[in-house]
């Protein structure tokens, strides 16, 4: 039987978050990890020789997983493995001195996380630039805006695109704090106490200074942690983790959004070339994307559930409960954000907008759109609040209802409303509003034009990131 | 690169688990659907030559993903990527009539999961036998129960092992319950009224219910749905997730439990063959298997919510908002319960009791053990509870204190409640009381023989699975 | 300050579901189950006056929740403080012999969820019948089903409420054998021995069984456990509240379903007396009820995921760190099971269903929605599965394209499929089977009635159950 | 029947939390925020007499929840109903003008979540400062480090108190981002675009702009949303609980550690004034603070999933299936960390260390918790480290054994490694290495001394929170 693979990173994932989190790549981490650690404690006076580290350099993409997998089933260690394999390959008995398997597990991915976080952010950007873009193209388009589902007051498709953007750049800056105050653990021994580097170090405690320097330097994270155990605290991988949960909000009320849109055709996620659609009814153009999206939000959510339960269960210095569980959790949670992320890139890129049909519908709202507008007029006008909205109320209620069961075939809420003494405004008046009723859409022009400008901010500060192109999605 | 496995099937799932899930025998159980529903199609009266069947049947096993996922990239559409892929090998073009994706997708996948929870149930059947014989073994072995983590009263070893299994047995009733209600979808086309296949049939419903006859016999499942729409409800998935989650419960509770213990130095999970503890303490052993059974179950209850998140988020007669959840969901949630009961199963064969120390420890606690039954006695003679009550924690608390503050160095328990007026009870009755306190074990040993009885029903009932012996572990 | 009100019971809860989890009526069984304990003890020959017993029940009602609550907070325990405000307003010491803390807050709060699980087992039966006799209202409305949220095929309404009533009575299989598998904890002391019990019947194992049968009668629950420690497994509080989730599947559901209706105005859950709707747009008739039901469900998820992060978790033979997860989990979960069903039961009674929209919907999908039957049908004619499939999608999403954008203002989908040589079939053909369009409902009718007959049957067991009519809600 | 108390608000939170929760002093925020509208309002130049403002301002205190719920249960709309009950105190008709319930009710319970954040982050001040406290009493206190729960290396308790500090001060970081981010959505109308306002305002941006200014100004947090629908992003919530979610990691791990050390009677969270410890075995002194700190932290992580479940669902410009869970979710998941911070502040103060035990623990594990220092001297005087490890391993795993089962009575590995030519050492040696144990605690010290000095750091930014003492706890 042929290996099963991992279904998020196989169908979803890009090929650089594929690349953090493979097993090969992180063998070579690891070892990479190792060669700098004995180069930094070369320097320090520990007696390594020069041609030991580099023929560990000569082999260190020599990776063979099934050699690495046989030697963990007879030691039951995975590190011990590794360890034993290097060595094997590199002829040599020098790495992982003055270390435990924390002292390289641990590091190692944590740096798989900070990398994982820089690429989400990446396109958390490039995300952002597109639904600028998109808001910018679509900042006049009138639409009928909904609560509860139902028509409520006009907005435009630009500013409906604004308010789903400003839910992902206010993630934005909570991702861009985590990463700033991002800390690596660091080589600190069993207990995290440093005693065996120290006792490597000959109780030089300068010397186990500058080596930490050094690594944290080799590492690319500018914080180290100071008084940590064997482990660092599993806090840190939910925080990561549900960071990713709250970017993906903005991405999983967009499509959800998108998916009642195209219940109603004003809008669809399109197709890309090629595209069959229900297979029975070939004329249906179904939302896959954006319920895929949808579906990625739930698996985030679980991850981050999983972690939480990691998160305060630090039995003393530290145990490997945790272990299967971050085996799983995290590069799972980071394949999703990212398949979530190249759907989303995809879907803002090929979406389309059916402006006829959301004309229609705002033909067959506009005397209802225009009802708060009545009531502020009618309140302008001298009627107390209350009792004109009690009016307006039971005439826009009756209309519905006939409407609905066919004793009327037109909207007549304003001659209704004309002939209410309640309301104290005349037919004319009345029909006026109604008209201008597109132009209803109070601030959200300018709105969506401060979120342009916003979004530009972010795009100066990453603009590398912006230009980011998704690759073809399933 | 080389594609990234699954890490819970790849490193923790037996192979029977990753039979039922693996893409290739999935394939192959989704062509052999095609075939009976084709045959079953030809009985009644379509029009399918005995050659295509043929020519399906014999092409059915030859499975190429890279093949099909070269069509799905094209297509979007995994299931008439598999059509197309199976018709161009058989060469014919009968497959899939009257049928929608779901009418595929839901029944194979609901076998899928009915074979995996029959699995899980012959482990759990096979880990109830286990902890029934560990019983019998221990249930004399008197040592001491602990409540909030410290010294209670005395109780068996053979009790503590019962207790969690009475957890498992009454999981395993709502396993029983589950599959004994089992119904599967069936082939009911795009919304669930099978108008494709009564168009097929020329509008017989005699036909279609025969249809469905054959079918339901086919895939082995007792049940069928009714009134169902495109999808069966995903409370389904939910409610098989959670039954492992409660199954869980057992495990992860006698886990934890022998991680404290080890603590103690009372008991181990034992070493398998070649295994190496910490890299850097070589002494230790530890609870890994424990410790990962503790992961385990935290996966588990993050499916489950995953699964959770899906139930009761049906719109209309349903979409496949659901289908990325559930690929990753499902599979993995029963390789991290088979992994979890290959891994239980091995630790209840290899675990290690350390008898020394356990006498060691009662011998510790015997005075405070007895402190109940001195207050039992005290009532009998006479004493008001609540008056008995606060003077035996008086004493009790001041002799804790002084032993902990190096004070005295003995316990002088006996001889301080002799002086106190309150209990009434002399020292020579006191003494006589806590050298008998390994006898205070209660119903203990009879409550075991009870469990060790119950399970012998059990395992009557399903004795190949009892008789079950787990792969090596990692 | 006034002291802050459960929100979920205040607002949501019936009077009965609140009467089983109200303080003060917990401290009433409570009472009685010590009165019970001291009823057997006597029985079975230990001291305990008849009088002090009369004592004992003559003030059982007396309950100051404030007198408690002064008590608790100097000896921060709580059944401490409970045992002396009882022995204090009878004059007596004679209540809790022979038992710790957990004989009787295990064994009580066990009863608060049997009879809990019964009443939500009720009004999910009162609920079913509803749904019958909803879906055979509705049993011939011919309606547009949808998948991913847009048009499929026919169906009718009467068949979409049998598709959600299906899944409630499957959760309702669940339920069932949980009620039916139930077994309580028992009076077992501190580490499940019953040491102290058997201290108290001088060693005589006899009685203790005598005894366990009394109490178990008493109580009213079928099975008592066995092997149990100190508390009973937590996985029986998860099955509990997950076989909720269970049940809120279907609720959620339809809720979901019935909000997408609303807004496309071919349903609405209806207005109760004097309902305001938003203040801001009142015609707007909200689907306030389905929103907050949908609000239910996330809630039960919550409790649920508390409850599985207890389960697996007892350390030996059980503590505290569960106990104040369970004082909210348990009962609020049960709250919120109970007003979700009190607000589906509203729902179910006051929805609308707007028969000229549904019409209007209809009239728009004909053409599309016969797609599947010409496919077959010309499949029947001779045509390649695939091929035809592929032609009427062309013409099918070319027509869909050319409506949405204004290019066309009527479906010419037949013209052009009749245009077409691979499909093989004439204008007339094709213009019989759409004008034949709202006959293609399939088996949905006699699928609806299959549901009637089933729930028929589960009325007749609970006759009682089924005859329940919810109150008013908010 | 009395109602229903909220238990995690009744036993566990402060006062000056439940005062931001209380319904009742909801509805004073609420009437102040209406006050603060109409004074920005007639500013600006809208039409409300002085008097009725004032009027408004007399009646403000006035909060009868019942006759509000009265008002409720007839218009099904709570914020009409409120409406109604000020209005008819002030006898005028003037709050509310171009505002929707949500304009309302979205800045009043944000103000909650702003101003509970700042309650919590100062009880995370003073918790580090009191643990920094701790870590600097017990900074030399030499004890056995556990890693799997078994002894390990020597640390300081000192530095295992400075571990868990770290990781509060590592979550504090992020919460002081989350409230520097704080954006409140502000006065915008139904669908966000400040319709109503502008009509109300003829249309004069100018006007609005100076609003928001007031508004944002009055509500005393810095940043306003601007292109917000009808609610705020549910991303917000979810943010700020799980951000409590991160903060209670390091006090769930202190107390899960500290129920740890009191099985092994090194410690233990010391008991309250009057306080009575399990009623049947009265010497106990069982951990209940901490095993409640685990409990709050399952509860604040089902909260957190509820909010998880709202977090990108927002359909269109919003609705209110999140009310019900956010009613619930919210004050409960403040209540639960408040409580979980005054419980953590009462063991910081109370907790008792027993050095005695310490120190015996400590003579027993000497010669394993040498180990590895030996294995680092091996190779410094020549040894393979892995062939050194392997000889270590072999006498330390036989050591162990022999002790567990009687064989052995004293420790004699420093007499095996010394006979054995792989290590190298002589007996002198080896014994001088053992002798030092309790030297072996690296940089431990250092570190704590570290932690204590980046503590004092934070004391110096929030000294006022910094001396708070927490209130007594059940």
């Amino acid at each position: 039987m042929d290996k099963i693979v991992n279904v998020l990173a196989d169908r979803y994932a890009s090929a650089p978050m594929k690349e953090i989190w493979s097993p090969e790549g992180r063998i070579v981490m690891e070892r990479e990890f190792w060669i700098a650690v004995m180069k930094a404690q070369r320097k320090l006076g520990i007696d390594i020789p020069a041609e030991a580290i580099e023929a560990y350099e000569r082999v260190k993409d020599k990776v063979d997983l099934d050699s690495i997998n046989s030697r963990e089933r007879i030691t039951r260690h995975d590190v011990k493995a590794r360890i034993e394999e290097f060595c094997d390959l590199a002829g040599f008995e020098h790495i992982h001195k003055g270390m435990t398997s924390r002292d390289l597990t641990e590091n190692v991915e944590q740096v798989q996380i900070y990398r994982s976080l820089l690429l989400i952010r990446g396109k958390a950007v490039a995300a952002l630039k597109r639904m600028a873009d998109k808001a910018d193209r679509y900042k006049s388009l009138v639409m009928t805006a909904r609560t509860h589902n139902v028509a409520a007051q006009p907005t435009t498709l630009g500013k409906r695109i604004a308010m789903f953007g400003e839910d992902l750049a206010a993630a934005l800056n909570q991702l861009n704090s985590l990463i700033d105050h991002f800390a690596v653990r660091g080589v600190k021994g069993a207990v995290g106490t440093c005693l065996d580097l120290l006792t490597l170090f000959d109780g030089d405690t300068a010397k186990i200074e500058q080596f930490e320097k050094e690594i944290a330097e080799y590492l690319g994270i500018p914080h180290t942690l100071n008084a940590v155990g064997q482990v660092y605290p599993r806090s840190f991988d939910y925080a990561a983790v549900s960071a990713l949960v709250t970017l993906a909000s903005s991405l999983s009320s967009f499509a959800k959004t998108l998916r009642l849109m195209a219940g109603n055709e004003t809008a669809s996620e399109g197709f890309a070339k090629g595209q069959v659609g229900s297979s029975a009814m070939p004329h249906k153009m179904n939302s896959r994307s954006c319920e895929r999206m949808n579906g990625f939000k739930v698996i985030l959510c679980g991850y981050a559930e999983m972690l939480a339960a990691l998160d305060g269960d630090q039995w003393n210095e530290g145990d490997v409960s945790c272990s299967v569980v971050r085996r799983v959790a995290l590069p799972d949670a980071f394949f999703a954000a990212d398949g979530m992320f190249e759907t989303f890139l995809n879907v803002l890129d090929r979406m389309e907008v059916f402006t006829a049909v959301i004309e229609r519908e705002n033909r067959y709202y506009f005397p209802f759109l225009a009802t708060t507008t009545i009531l502020m007029e009618a309140v302008k006008h001298g009627a107390g609040r209350e009792t004109a909205h009690e009016a307006i109320k039971e005439h826009a209620v009756a209309v519905v209802r006939d409407l609905r069961n066919g004793i009327i075939t037109r909207n007549d809420l304003v001659q209704r409303l004309a002939a209410d003494s309640r309301i104290g405004l005349t037919e004319e008046q009345l029909q006026a509003i109604v008209d201008r009723a597109s132009d209803l859409t109070g601030m959200a022009i300018r709105q969506t034009e401060e979120f342009i400008r916003q979004t530009g901010e972010t795009v100066k500060r990453f603009p590398k990131e912006a230009a980011y192109n998704p690759g073809d999605i399933l």
